[in-house]
């Protein structure tokens, strides 16, 4: 299946590195932790990072029900997400082929409110195994004030696009000929770093394994 | 000096986080590769991850003539810029507590293209060097049609917030109290690679020092 592109979220740069299948879609956005929602605010742009979680062809937003820009998002206004995985600094033989690799999500729509107590606490689950997978079946679950507490909005992910950037630099090739500078990528990586144990802990705990081997 | 807020930079959710100092703000926006503009465009939001820059109480975006929401920005519109830095997934006891531990500033403005050919280098410089250390120095400079070729925009970061999350969960007293379940924090560290070299390099290169020894 390959995304729909509308004007709005049609490439027009660097149009070799738009990506067409969704596959590529739903794995930048499950790679990445935080994605950034945009809204209008009396006008202006507001945009602000927020957690997030894909079911399918559907991404859920959550926050407080305070959180201006989910109060915003959750009017049936136009949104837009933006998920962007850095992968890398691209050293070019000039600096005007500097650049760098990334895989990008951008998705257009309308958020909708996720009302009903069913589905929204499977979305509660969804963004709960996104962002800290194992957590939704081993932590103490939500309470009916908590999941009042909780803002949740569903965006469909008809409108979207894809680009990545991977690879060495695409110098020009008067630079490449005159081979007077060094060129390459510096890869960026990222890794989960040692579990820190909540000091308020009482007694000897062992890491959860959905902790300590998280992917 | 303090950030100076207006009713839309003033953080509303999470008051404790929201962190004033403006040097808090530069280490931010200087720790991060991309940033987010949203602009509007026709009335719908529009975010999209773009390389910048800071000096002093300016960050630089730049891009190719040609994107969209440069081109949009470029206008003279309100915009809105987030940096997003996550450094960690919050295991909490519940699972309306998890969390993540990030720093986040978000700038409200209005950018102005930067035209004259002195202070268009110069952004030049501090977008190059922001993005890759000593190259300015080292790659080949811009020709006049390159420099042609790249939109730069100034944006003031006068009206600009910071928020910030560290340390443990925020587990409600009795889930603490219950004893019941691990919690923590998996820290998130990002580092970089091993230099991948151009395949187009011709001979024995080495990796120059500002690429191999970069923080």
């Amino acid at each position: 299946m390959t995304l729909s592109p509308t004007p709005r979220s049609t490439i027009n740069r660097g149009k070799h590195r738009a990506v067409t299948e969704r596959e590529a879609l739903h794995a930048v956005l499950d790679a990445a932790l935080v994605c950034h929602l945009a809204v209008v605010v009396d006008g202006a742009p507001l945009v602000l990072p927020t957690g997030f979680g894909r079911d399918g062809d559907t991404i859920f937003l959550h926050g407080s029900t305070g959180a201006r820009s989910l109060r915003e998002a959750a009017t049936g206004v136009p949104v837009c997400v933006a998920v962007t995985l850095v992968d890398g600094v691209v050293y070019a033989r000039s600096v005007f082929d500097h650049s760098m690799n990334y895989r990008s999500a951008v998705v257009h729509g309308t958020a909708v409110p996720v009302t009903d107590p069913e589905r929204k606490a499977h979305a509660l689950k969804v963004l709960t195994e996104h962002i800290a997978p194992g957590s939704w079946d081993y932590a103490r679950p939500p309470t009916a004030k908590e999941l009042a507490a909780t803002s949740v909005l569903a965006l469909d992910l008809t409108e979207a696009s894809v680009k990545i950037r991977s690879g060495p630099p695409g110098d020009e090739d008067e630079d490449v000929a005159a081979n007077a500078r060094w060129a390459g990528v510096l890869p960026l990586r990222t890794h989960w770093g040692e579990p820190e144990p909540d000091p308020l802990l009482v007694g000897e705990w062992a890491v959860p394994e959905h902790v300590t081997g998280r992917d």
